[in-house]
């Protein structure tokens, strides 16, 4: 006997026959002889339609009355899941966040659980019920009930998952586990059988969204056992945990693909000390994320630096950098979209040299010019030409052996509350 | 500065524009100096739409899972008045019932309110905000999330008004106040000025469904003013209170009718002790209520009696008593339906002899038979053909003198949740 946190996204349960679907495979699960946690985000449309509403009444609406509209969503979900469970015949309970006890911070909207008592869920539990719980909300010590905002559902199934010790956290998807890229660009994407937290993470955040990095983050340091499979078929889907087994001579795991990525360039900047300081410490003040940084050799005591910043910051960005630029004193700053950043991603690449030179001479053989590279200890990113981003994610999936000749099960879009 | 609870239902909250119309009749509220209490339901269909979504995942919905679905309406509501309060620059803050230190007994579908615990409210008031409750709803000791049943966000109101101790508690609705009959059949009905708990408590429970008995008797018990008033204009409204001041020579405030009502006859029943036990006993055992009771003088040892149920426990009454019939040992049992109820209301008429014969004496004048008739201090009902309804309001109406100049301003139906 097992103890199984299950979570099934929005889409998951979007109508009565979804709904009812879910709870068959729960029940299934039960009466394989586990004790199941069941964790579900609001039907379908119902936080957008929510969002509507609210959108119609205020301009700006207050965030503590967002998540008190919003966390109806899950509380409809986990009710309706519960009654469909009961109608097959076995016990289920279902607990808003504060009834499952977990606590958050006093922030509203994007709250970070502080803590879980679960007693409630044991007790629930012990007496042989299935509990369901509305994922994506906790409650306050002063008894406000908070959101977790995005990937909140991932990160209560974790969280709760790590709080009662449960054996493992299966994430349902729309999709059958992790690919080694977007099945849609390559039609011989390889589905993992495991990878490491970290290469998730770096594969989460590059935008393959399937598990909400926080989640993966709170795997990661609760040690949770994490497999993300299809709530459409009985597939062993990706097990996701601290080592992954390596595959024979598979050095890197996934291919990722980031389109959000504009490039700055700063021209012409004077060789003196703390230019970069200034630059990128104006830039934080303001809330920008950079990615990516790239410095040029000092050719007559003058340097050229690039980086990149998300589409929604360039304009901001590009402020920052004329208000600095009396201080600076650089040339000229350009601008570029129209971009993509292509990462390998691989637990294995450390100890293996040659990965990176491999991917820079694959994407030359396309005659294709790297704009900017970054490196880590088990990623290698080059932005490009967004026109060529196909073409690159096709060659170097070949070219580190990651086809196969299965085609991947991908089904319809999969909502990341 | 009164301290003032206002309770708005379904139909004032049935969309985004009918919410802010109430928002800006609580902000004018509040900017003519008074501390704010409001009370809303669900908005318009949300709970029908609920109910159909768990119908079509089972078919008997436990009830604990029920309560914790249709409370979400009420959240939504909340939330949503909320903001739309503060558009208009206000400070506004909103509870669910367990926020708001609403207790309850622990049944589901219909507790009861056992205390409230206020202290949230009176902080939050007193930090100058409006207070935003939702009705129908309370938790229980072990944290269950429980509902009031039928009247529940009446009841709420009254029972904060009860525990804050407002100055008044403002029921809103969509006709103007409580009328001395069904302005659709009298056009001329009067809009009563005040009425006592009791006259309210008969006219409630015989179909003039404004305030739901249940809060009446609250208010009663705990003396909180109560006045029903139009949501659409700044008409008076209708003050329920313990004494009303009488009205010059009206002695009967208001006529009501009930459709929904079964006459049971037994015939040729040997009168021996214990029989009327016997077949009343039966009946409430089966929780079946009866109502009017009438039995005839006893002719040859044997006595015929009547007594009306409701429509929807007709079919289960008479197979009641005919499980009974042996030991009864009654002649034969006949039953009819197309009745209705009239009752004149009214706290005079326990010092004035002579109201109910000129009841009598007015149903005679138009032809029609009464076969049934009950009384008490300050009601007298009769039962009728159900055709002759409408003739017979009116001709009551006009002999007790209640018949205005002006036309009663009614809107749409309104929902009793």
């Amino acid at each position: 006997m097992a103890l199984i946190v299950m979570k099934f996204g929005g889409s998951s349960v979007g109508d009565a026959e979804r709904m009812k679907r879910v709870a068959n495979r729960v029940v299934q699960t039960k009466r394989e002889g586990h004790q199941c946690v069941v964790v579900v985000s609001a039907m379908g449309d119902t936080t957008d339609d929510l969002i509507d509403l609210a959108n119609q009444l205020t301009e700006q609406a207050p965030a503590r009355e967002m998540d008190m509209l919003l966390s109806t969503g899950e509380q409809v979900s986990v009710a309706l899941l519960s009654m469909a469970i009961q109608q097959f015949g076995e016990q289920a309970v279902s607990f808003t966040g504060w009834q499952a006890g977990i606590h958050t911070e006093e922030v509203h909207s994007k709250a970070r659980i502080t803590d879980i008592q679960p007693a409630r869920i044991h007790r629930a539990l012990e007496g042989g019920s299935i509990v369901i719980v509305a994922g994506f909300q906790g409650m306050t010590a002063s008894g406000e009930i908070t959101t977790l905002g995005r990937g909140g559902s991932d990160t209560t199934a974790v969280a709760l998952a790590a709080a009662i010790e449960a054996d493992v956290c299966e994430i349902f998807t729309d999709v059958d586990g992790i690919y080694s890229t977007d099945p849609r660009i390559v039609k011989v994407a390889r589905k993992l059988q495991e990878i490491s937290y970290d290469e998730m993470l770096e594969l989460a955040n590059l935008g393959a969204a399937v598990l909400h990095p926080r989640a993966v983050e709170y795997a990661k340091h609760y040690n949770v056992k994490l497999v993300v499979r299809s709530s459409f078929n009985q597939n062993p889907g990706t097990l996701v945990k601290e080592e992954a087994t390596m595959e024979q001579g598979i050095v890197v795991s996934g291919i990722a693909y980031d389109k959000n990525v504009a490039r700055i360039s700063l021209l012409g900047v004077p060789d003196k000390p703390g230019q970069l300081a200034t630059v990128f410490g104006a830039l934080a003040t303001e809330q920008i994320d950079v990615d990516l940084i790239v410095q040029s050799g000092v050719i007559g005591g003058l340097a050229d630096f690039s980086f990149t910043v998300s589409l929604g910051d360039l304009q901001k960005a590009l402020q920052v950098i004329e208000a600095i630029k009396p201080k600076v004193e650089f040339r000229a700053a350009t601008s570029e979209t129209d971009l993509v950043k292509i990462s390998i991603v691989g637990a294995g690449m450390v100890s293996n040299p040659g990965v990176a030179a491999k991917m820079f001479e694959t994407i030359s053989a396309l005659g294709i010019s790297i704009q900017l590279v970054s490196t880590s200890e088990i990623k290698v990113s080059c932005v490009i030409d967004i026109a060529r981003q196909n073409d690159v994610v096709r060659a170097l999936h070949t070219a580190y052996g990651l086809d196969t000749s299965e085609q991947a099960f991908v089904g319809g879009p999969q909502d990341r509350r």
